[in-house]
């Protein structure tokens, strides 16, 4: 059977199910000697060690069994804390559901909310993983383009209302915004709830970086303004606060009457996450708070450096950030800063529509490593 | 908002996902002093110290980072090697791909086969979570019931090709079946394979025990008769061979031409397998066959203390696993056998309509306690 007959016979949503243009630049550029990888939301510094020992105690104790599919019962108590410290309010275990990464728990969250016939609004530019999610369950999702001005990025709430039609059943709302960093304000998600609870939608809330905010200890979310039984699924991961990005362990936070189906739903996915990663995530939220205070100086310095070395070429404009001006193919682009300039970027058009003309650079390195690479990109631009 | 207004919002095909039978007698039963579980398909030997020493050294080695979508390239090298010593020919790493335990190879498997609308064939007793992976997917699945007679466990491939209709897009095959033992002939699998060939169907292999085989160094499998690129996906795990039933780790085979659409449906539901678990997978492939054989003679043990103890009560009709004369609603049974006999047993409602009137017993555990579970049940039979 030749390759295209075998692919016809494939399910479209499966079929073509697109792929991620991250992905694709980091496979093209993957093993260059040299290159400065900042395409992917990921820093450069391993799981701190005491995170990954508890994890290596656990496989010592013997704990290879299956396990509970919503999650240990400890692990779920230490969601409730943290939320407490970070929100400053009450948290029942009961809601919190630990899943295989944030992504595991957006699969899950889209499930739930939109299938075959449904419609998801999506503001753009996004993490294309939450639009790709929608489509690969059935569902359509609907973009709607976020602007870049003088002010920065903005998400005007009468574009993403009108969006809403019969057929919607979900809006995704990643705030802090990757990549823009667009960040909406506690009346933004104020007057998103609203409309959400006024038709009947869920809100699918990805504020996995709501701890990276240079002006406060957080960011304004959902859980600031919203009722415990609101129709919110809080997707989140561990990737990002504690550099866990390899481990792929997440949750999902939602109402607790949803329990039984979310653990079917884990049941016939992942059937549960490894309880050895679960002890490791445990100590991480319990023992990580000066991890992440590292984290965000680490964040702060190399957004510090790129600002100011791109700045000064006079040819990059960003609020945080970048966009490059006089190229239009980003896809392109960030193949060519792989051969040309030894930096690996991500392009914006893999973001949605609305990041056409744009580039991502995550600056969660070392402050060596982004100067450098900020010494190369300002070079090839100078060229 | 209550409770059943809020699932009322969900999309039905999550919120009518069944609860698996076995995971509720398994909550059930969770935690009672002295019991003895023998209700999932999973040993009482922890993962051996030679694979998660593996895993500890790639921690420590700080592979904590995204990795390859597809798996890392000496993990599919080593699944090549593996199959090749196990069916006696060469296989390309090409058509191996690392996912989130054998549920994880289903379930992309189900998305690449059948969707909405469609209808997929699943002979039972079956495990519980290929039907239910099926209807997730929005897909339907259509039962076909094996019987058990004198022979054993029989399947009718007449009435398993009636099945097919116009909406037909796939049928499972799992041999050696789980619970019931049956294992397909290698006749069997041809005239199987000739009608899926036929009607253009995938299949979905399952031939996760195909080690556990007590009379052959394994069992007959689709690698015998089948060629690289014919529509089968196979569904594997490191979970029964290797004691890692709680890592979460598997794979999927398929036809190589399907390499980015795989590697696409794995970015958007797991984004991959932690690096420092396919380590430790790729050490159980090489290094595993000793452990392999203990868990056999094990199983062997277990099998033949619960045949003769069972057997003895003349309450008991077998061939390889057990079923209870007498009882007719075996989910209320396996509740009871917690209460009364100290024992965990799957109910066999739970496999499917085939398996009303049956238990499911793992025997893969220490003789001593596979002597005292029998011993228990025999008593509680002598009532």
């Amino acid at each position: 059977m030749t390759d295209s007959a075998l692919l016809a016979t494939l399910r479209s949503e499966a079929r073509d199910a697109p792929e991620s243009g991250i992905v694709e630049v980091f496979n093209y550029g993957r093993g260059r000697p040299g290159l400065i990888p900042l395409w992917v939301g990921e820093g450069d510094l391993p799981t701190p060690g005491f995170i990954s020992e508890a994890a290596n105690r656990s496989l010592a104790d013997g704990e290879t069994f299956y396990t509970y599919q919503r999650g240990v019962p400890e692990l779920r108590e230490a969601l409730a804390r943290y939320h407490m410290r970070t929100f400053g309010r009450a948290f029942s275990p009961d809601r919190f559901f630990a899943t295989i990464g944030g992504m595991g728990a957006i699969q899950i969250a889209v499930r739930m909310a939109a299938g075959a016939g449904d419609e998801v609004i999506v503001p753009t530019p996004a993490w294309p993983n939450l639009a790709a999610s929608v489509g690969v369950g059935g569902a359509r999702p609907r973009e709607v383009a976020m602007r870049f001005g003088n002010a920065g990025w903005t998400l005007d709430l009468d574009e993403l209302f009108a969006a809403a039609g019969p057929r919607t059943k979900a809006l995704f709302l990643n705030s802090p915004c990757n990549p823009t960093g667009w960040t909406a304000t506690r009346e933004e998600l104020q007057a998103i709830l609203a409309f959400a609870r006024k038709r009947g939608l869920w809100i699918i809330a990805d504020e996995v970086y709501h701890r990276f905010s240079y002006g406060a200890p957080r960011s304004p979310s959902f859980y600031d303004v919203a009722e415990d039984d609101d129709r919110i699924f809080y997707v989140n991961t561990f990737s990002k606060n504690w550099a866990m990005t390899g481990w792929r362990i997440g949750w999902l936070s939602s109402p607790p009457a949803l329990g039984q189906v979310i653990e079917n739903l884990v049941q016939y996915s992942s059937s549960g996450v490894a309880a050895f990663m679960q002890r490791a995530a445990t100590v991480a939220l319990d023992e990580g708070e000066a991890f992440i205070a590292e984290q965000l100086a680490r964040a702060r310095a190399g957004r510090d450096i790129v600002c100011r070395g791109l700045g000064a070429t006079g040819r990059v404009r960003f609020s945080e950030p970048a966009g490059v001006d006089g190229e239009r193919d980003t896809r392109k682009l960030a193949l060519r800063l792989v051969d040309e300039a030894n930096v690996g970027l991500a392009p914006g058009a893999s973001f949605g529509e609305a990041g056409k003309g744009f580039l991502r650079l995550c600056y969660l390195r070392s402050p060596d490593q982004v100067e450098e690479a900020t010494a190369r990109l300002a070079r090839w631009l100078g060229r």
